[in-house]
């Protein structure tokens, strides 16, 4: 659509809304038309939920994950185990993991990853109070659960160079063929990774049948 | 994702832009937290487009399409043809006809179109404007370019019924067969009324070669 919009508030609410990540003018125009048919209530709603949340929001004291508290529920949660420690990217890849209910240590958000690309190093991530949670000498094994992208990589050995002074055991989440996955559609990375860590037939079926 | 949101605040938010149509609880956690990466000045900008185009927004006088004046552009400019008039059901569909420069007359926005089912008639569309522009006896003829559907059908014949005590010729954008499509892959209606509608050949490539 070769668009010359009728209002110049149309124009930037529009343009407001492409700047959002996959959204284009297209699927702004309907997104705005959509906020415009609604009542004012419903409208000031949405505005006020962001607004709230970007200045109100808090992040957890101990994990750095989004807390609506200095320290998060999961962090605060005595019946989880404070000596394992997920290190994640994100608080979508906190809410992933729960999502499997397989992890009940403790997160670390990082707030990214390496990336020289777009100027983010590791003074910019939360490495520094990592290494910190970890010179108390609680924490026996930290996950790294990063991205399996070149930048993850290389935040997963950046961190685990700082880590090794340390008595904690360092390990990586498995990288393997995805469940329903076809062998012959898998790259021969992954597959060449996943006959390389191979694990006893009986005890992933223990693991998957609980 | 089986989601437990850490926040509140984040949830709240999540909700309110996936109320949006076509965005789902996943997208609107990805658009949230691309937010809260932002800074302030951006969220703000991004808040205030759409907060003043919901309270300042003005319809045309005419035509009701979204305008930033009394009068729309379309309707004040003085080089179109007043007697031609577009009947359209959004502001989309304006942008989208003048997208192709081929139509010089003006529009009637109907600002939606007949469906029963959404709880629409035709008092909760523009129509009595349009009758009562009509009724001044500047309009030769009124073209409906409503879409092709049930409810788009109803209108049309809604509003040709309304127009028939006047002296104005109405008539209909010509359904038929899209340029690109393979014959062997149009609906049977489709490809019966464009043959039934069939247009002189040497007729339509004056049309389209101009």
């Amino acid at each position: 659509m070769s668009a010359q919009y009728p209002s110049i508030l149309l124009e930037n609410a529009v343009n407001e809304f492409a700047k959002l990540p996959g959204i284009g003018k297209k699927t702004a125009l309907r997104l705005v038309l959509h906020l415009l048919r609604q009542n004012s209530v419903n409208v000031e709603n949405f505005l006020s939920a962001i607004a709230t949340l970007k200045h109100e929001v808090k992040y957890c004291s101990l994990c750095h994950n989004i807390s609506d508290s200095e320290v998060c529920s999961i962090c605060s949660d005595k019946t989880r185990d404070a000596s394992l420690v997920c290190v994640v990217e994100n608080v979508k890849e906190v809410m992933a993991i729960e999502g499997t209910m397989q992890f009940k240590g403790l997160y670390h958000v990082l707030g990214g990853i390496i990336s020289p690309i777009d100027g983010i190093g590791p003074s910019d991530l939360e490495i520094d109070s990592l290494v910190e949670r970890v010179k108390t000498g609680d924490i026996k094994e930290v996950i790294l659960a990063l991205s399996a992208t070149m930048e993850g990589d290389t935040t997963n050995f950046y961190i685990y160079r700082k880590l090794q002074p340390y008595d904690v055991k360092v390990s990586i989440i498995a990288r393997g063929v995805s469940i329903g996955d076809e062998i012959e559609y898998a790259d021969e990375v992954t597959l060449g990774r996943s006959i390389l860590n191979r694990t006893p037939f009986d005890e992933t079926y223990r693991l998957t049948s609980k």
